[in-house]
């Protein structure tokens, strides 16, 4: 069974972002902001509750310290404020699900975290002993095929390779750049073939026609793109039809 | 066997408040910014493994959201955010020091929060349950003969009367004004005078002269005042010369 | 002739707040978030130049220091600091507005400086005097009645009384709270009605049905209410039409 | 006659951070924060009016928008957002020097973005434009030859190329890198060395040996550093010494 998680609780004050209750019927797993790039603790803790309402997993969504620029940009940081800046997002999270009766499941870097995480050992392997420390329960969500995944592996946590169902991906495994023609799937049928290909664990088609094998065990759901329910209806339906045969 | 307890952490990037080394040897439990008011995590994690290297009793400090302000300015927020933002601020304390194989204490709200709780009843109880929720066995500190120390009691916590050596108090117990003259004590024989007071269990003089009683389980040190050191000095030297009769 | 003006610039990174493009023909001023409780400095500017094409008053929408509240809450300041905090965000705005080849006209204090100002006379006297201090051609938009007009026309400013067209008034000529039944307009004929009352400066009917005078310079416009193209689209009507007899 | 500056306006809430009544009797200009980095509205006022009372040049001092990093960590911002960012901060403190009477004289980028204006020319480009705009009379501050320096002079500014008394440079005219053993100037000596070189417009020697020629409108000092007073007595001791000869 794979699982199928977006990012959630990325509204703040005034502020509001993404339809939780449409989408929240077609995943499985949840990422919620920390605060560091979106959520206050009163969205944090609504969300939560939306989570557990949905019988949800929840995972801690931790970020850069960046709210203007919603954790998108890379910042400079050392490696022991990247250690505290995570385990003190992730600690938030996990006291605040466990009080609402939940328990935390897994923790999946956001944003430009995640993509310095994907490509920079050091930094996978400070996340994930991070996150080992706060928990070695926890599952780390990260890149498939990419440096997030060796440095969870090393840290001695379980791991969960994210694959996208509406981007393509290069020969070599990595996720094609937005700046190709193409690399963005927004066709129906071309999104049901890659959830269809992830789930039957055969190869997958590049942007550039060579079949190629991913590991996928959850796949990612962009919440707060224009057709993210039109997406999201038809993720869930491979999915769910997939294991009913 | 009374405690000293000091505010700590409040340092916050580049800026630097306090000088914990020469604070740190003379009190007994330390309150830690949660980076509402101060405190970013990476000073934050350098204050708990500073708090655990002194030996320490840990807690957290949370506020209101308001650096610029220091959480010093009460600020209106709903029942549902006020829980929130102190579940949050606790829990990310609590994690980041188990992390750091210590244990977290107390809570101690911080600035107007602490104010606020200890006027207002429902406030009190509000902080007093959310702390409840994170552990029954945190002990919560608060104002003497205040809200605060009801709203803990009723929440099932048990709770320290925080008394202050520097500062006189009203025949009523409350404290004085910082209007009064006279009100803030810097002269080291009223200092100490206090502090045997309530070692003692024995009446304070108040401000206007009369005698009375405080339970007082705690001493706060206010670390970034000017003579911060020979107040901790003093205080400290009463406290242990007490307990070695 | 009546002005109509609305809040603006109200976005903040990834966070969008209101239509601009939608309710922009229906107003005649705008009043723009300064960057403290809304309005990241590229938001500001692409407010402005929206504001510049459909040939509007701009204004500066100055607020206390708080995003995560939106700045709804009244937050203690000193004299000092509130007349810093007017001066800065009004000399931001203002300067903006100028490289973009406009010019700033009014000054329209926000959610709870909005407030404090209209009951605080020494409050609406400090924000008058910064605004006259930035520049004596500035507008003051003020609650009508209030000390906020009393504060600008001490200050030597010309003031423009704000009245609502959906919302209901006092006797005593305040706005009705909230609390009350009734006192929020929905009712497109209720709506005109009053706002015909401003028009042709006759009395108004009150929540408890007595007939009152106010001053009304310029109507608001709350473009971020679920109805709010309906409003915009009633009011405006109603303008526009008294002008053309 | 060669310039003196220093950054200042560097506090924030309850931070306070530098010296500047002990500082700015050696300076003649200062770069005040404009609160993306540091510096609330109430403490740029009061820098602005002690500026004000030594009688110095009074420049702005915009960062990206970085509290917590103290804008010392290049941050990814589309040319626009750059620009936004630009203008934002520097019109704020043009209108609050002006309401106290005073004028600004001139723009040095802070932290991260002075290095990124003197390696990226685009960078510098958009900065010097937006300083431009506010006005064609502001100088701009910029490390001496740098494409800070290019990126002012095409954008029709003026440009004071900066040089370092406590710092070596390299063969080419770079700064040395903080890593290098030497590259920070301590020694009385070395310092007052390089200031008379900058003075007579003579070459000065690099880290390596080699002598180089630097233009050098103005000395910056690091009013923060351990040193200051002295590093700020020697290098005015100079400046005057050699202007009166």
């Amino acid at each position: 069974m794979i699982d199928i998680n977006c990012d959630a609780g990325e509204s703040f004050g005034r502020w509001t972002l993404g339809d939780e209750e449409a989408i929240f019927p077609y995943v499985t797993s949840v990422n919620i902001a920390c605060g560091f790039h979106a959520g206050d603790p009163w969205q944090i803790q609504q969300t939560i509750k939306r989570a557990l309402r949905f019988g949800l997993r929840i995972g801690a969504h931790p970020s850069y310290p960046d709210l203007v620029g919603f954790g998108r940009r890379s910042m400079h940081v050392s490696a022991e404020e990247l250690a505290a800046l995570v385990l003190y997002q992730v600690a938030a999270l996990k006291g605040m699900v466990e009080v609402l009766g939940g328990k935390l499941t897994h923790v999946k870097p956001h944003g430009a975290l995640y993509n310095d995480s994907a490509q920079n050992p050091e930094i996978a392997e400070i996340i994930a002993q991070a996150v080992y420390q706060i928990s070695p329960d926890l599952i780390l969500y990260g890149l498939s095929e990419s440096a997030s995944i060796i440095g969870g592996e090393n840290a001695g946590l379980q791991v969960w390779s994210e694959v996208f169902a509406d981007r393509t991906y290069e020969a070599n495994g990595t996720l094609s750049s937005r700046n190709w023609a193409g690399s963005v799937l927004a066709d129906e049928w071309a999104i049901r073939q890659q959830v269809q290909g992830f789930l039957a664990k055969s190869p997958i088609k590049t942007r550039t026609g060579e079949m190629i094998h991913l590991t996928g065990d959850t796949i990612c759901l962009h919440a707060d793109s224009p057709n993210a329910k039109d997406m999201a209806y038809w993720i869930h339906d491979e999915v769910t039809s997939f294991q009913q045969p």
